[in-house]
């Protein structure tokens, strides 16, 4: 299993969206000028929402500004709508993720929005990208795509129907998500098969929670079929409203660590990466935090970082 | 996936042994008879072990006493040598597991003994088992299979080594253990891949701690090789002494989730499971559980139990 795997950290996203607390935009520099020294080298840094809605993302335009200072980091933002990708334009973000429920239940529910009028936003996204002359990509990134609390089972051929509609929209990347924690391997394996084979080169990233301890079993699944880039959260911040206590993303130590016991190649270094989740959840006083590693620590003789090969 | 997979219920054995409460023997029977009631078909109820250095296994041949009583239940118990085995044959218990640790260090650390002394145990002990004229199997558990704080790495060829002399000096069953969370699934795919080929239908059950996070990642690589029996601790309870907090075995209702989500049959019922996992949990106030499920509950629609093909 000797290969390349790119883990983006979302914590700064995913993870703080979530939560109660406010971390600083100082903070949130420390955070990822930290996780770039750590060997990071994608990070979702927040989301063009409004200020009155998430708080905690009202800054986000400055901490992608300063993401942007930093060489070799890919920086990605999150977009609710075309009025969010202008914002991403503006600053130059490396990438844009909309995102969209397979769910519809859950795109209702969430964005008083059809899963169709968000592929047709994406279509609007492109337009301005296009016209814009900017380079950020656009990531199609279909959420509940094992199901979700509101609707329950969500069925593959409605996941690739999406996943296809937001490629003709004109998605750069597509995006695999169970926000949920309702996919298992075999699920994984079966609908990521189809996935890449429907996107080829195109599809970017698989995000797996850990609402039910499944997540890690199913970045292996995924792994095992071709699947070469993560999202993960440090500390697996993030939660779920509905569910106080659970967990949230997979978290990015736990993640790192898997992947570089197997030999995979993640470049990050993992005493660097815990030190910073020490850090972080020093800010986090009072909310979960989750994962194994940092409890643990690496096994007698493990090396921190996988040097080059 | 659609295939039968034993998950043999361990915490009454590897997780009561390490916490300081002390479960009343009628709790004992109530966990068990329980976890017979939610489909669970095997159970190590306690451990042979002289009573001043495990209180908490005193009354392992009064708890394996009633487990005999239960038709249906596969009762199995630790022997930790030749005296240990003889009460196990005295109760007729169905199933006797010597352990041994493929580090040497851990082995002498923890028996007193070096791996091959405890090779020639077995031979005693198999000896004793055929002049009592009981049925009762003898499993030969090869623990640390993958390193130990001690000791670091061990390897995979010593590893095999032992667990042959296991299988020569009589063992009926073989087993390997990830005890301190040093595998990763490539590393189980690999190792467990040769032990599938050197012990045939005589290779009994995947025992992985959750320490690292790794346990069910690496149940699905061994699943993929061929296992179809796991050891698991309702709550995840277990731990490790040197290391506070840390999880122990792998949850079982997370294990047996995650299972009949890939269309495995356990024959178990999650909804029973739970409750059952809530009760124990109520006689542990004060120490460490673990495990998802419990806290994020089945997903919507998801049947408890799947009904037998």
């Amino acid at each position: 299993m000797a290969m390349d795997v790119v883990i983006r950290e979302v914590g700064l996203r995913d993870g703080l969206q979530s939560l109660p607390t406010v971390v600083t935009t100082d903070r949130k520099r420390t955070w990822i000028r930290e996780a770039v020294g750590a060997g990071v080298r994608e990070i979702e840094v927040g989301s063009f929402v409004p200020a009155k809605l998430l708080p905690q993302m009202a800054d986000t335009g400055d901490v992608l500004g300063f993401a942007k200072t930093l060489p070799g980091l890919f920086a990605s933002v999150l977009v609710p709508n075309l009025r969010g990708a202008e914002a991403a334009l503006a600053s130059s973000a490396d990438l844009m993720i909309l995102p969209l429920s397979a769910s519809h239940a859950h795109n209702l529910a969430n964005l008083r929005k059809t899963p169709d009028d968000v592929v047709a936003e994406l279509g609007r996204i492109r337009a301005a990208r296009d016209a814009s002359g900017r380079k950020t990509l656009i990531e199609g990134g279909v959420g509940t795509a094992f199901g979700c609390t509101l609707q329950g089972r969500v069925e593959p051929a409605e996941v690739l129907r999406l996943m296809q509609a937001l490629l003709d929209a004109g998605a750069d990347r597509v995006s695999l998500a169970d926000t949920t924690g309702y996919a298992d391997p075999a699920a994984v394996s079966r609908l990521f098969e189809q996935v890449m084979k429907l996107a080829g080169d195109r599809f970017w990233c698989g995000h797996f929670h850990d609402t039910r301890g499944l997540a890690l079993a199913n970045v292996l699944a995924a792994l095992q079929v071709g699947v070469r880039r993560f999202d993960a959260s440090l500390a697996g911040i993030g939660g779920c409203p509905h569910a106080p206590g659970a967990s949230g993303n997979v978290a990015t130590e736990d993640l790192a660590f898997m992947l570089q016991a197997m030999g995979c190649e993640t470049g990050i270094d993992l005493d660097a990466l815990l030190g910073l989740r020490a850090r972080v959840a020093s800010w986090l006083v009072g909310e979960p935090t989750h994962g194994a590693l940092w409890r643990a620590g690496l096994p007698k003789g493990f090396a921190s970082a996988v040097p080059a090969a």
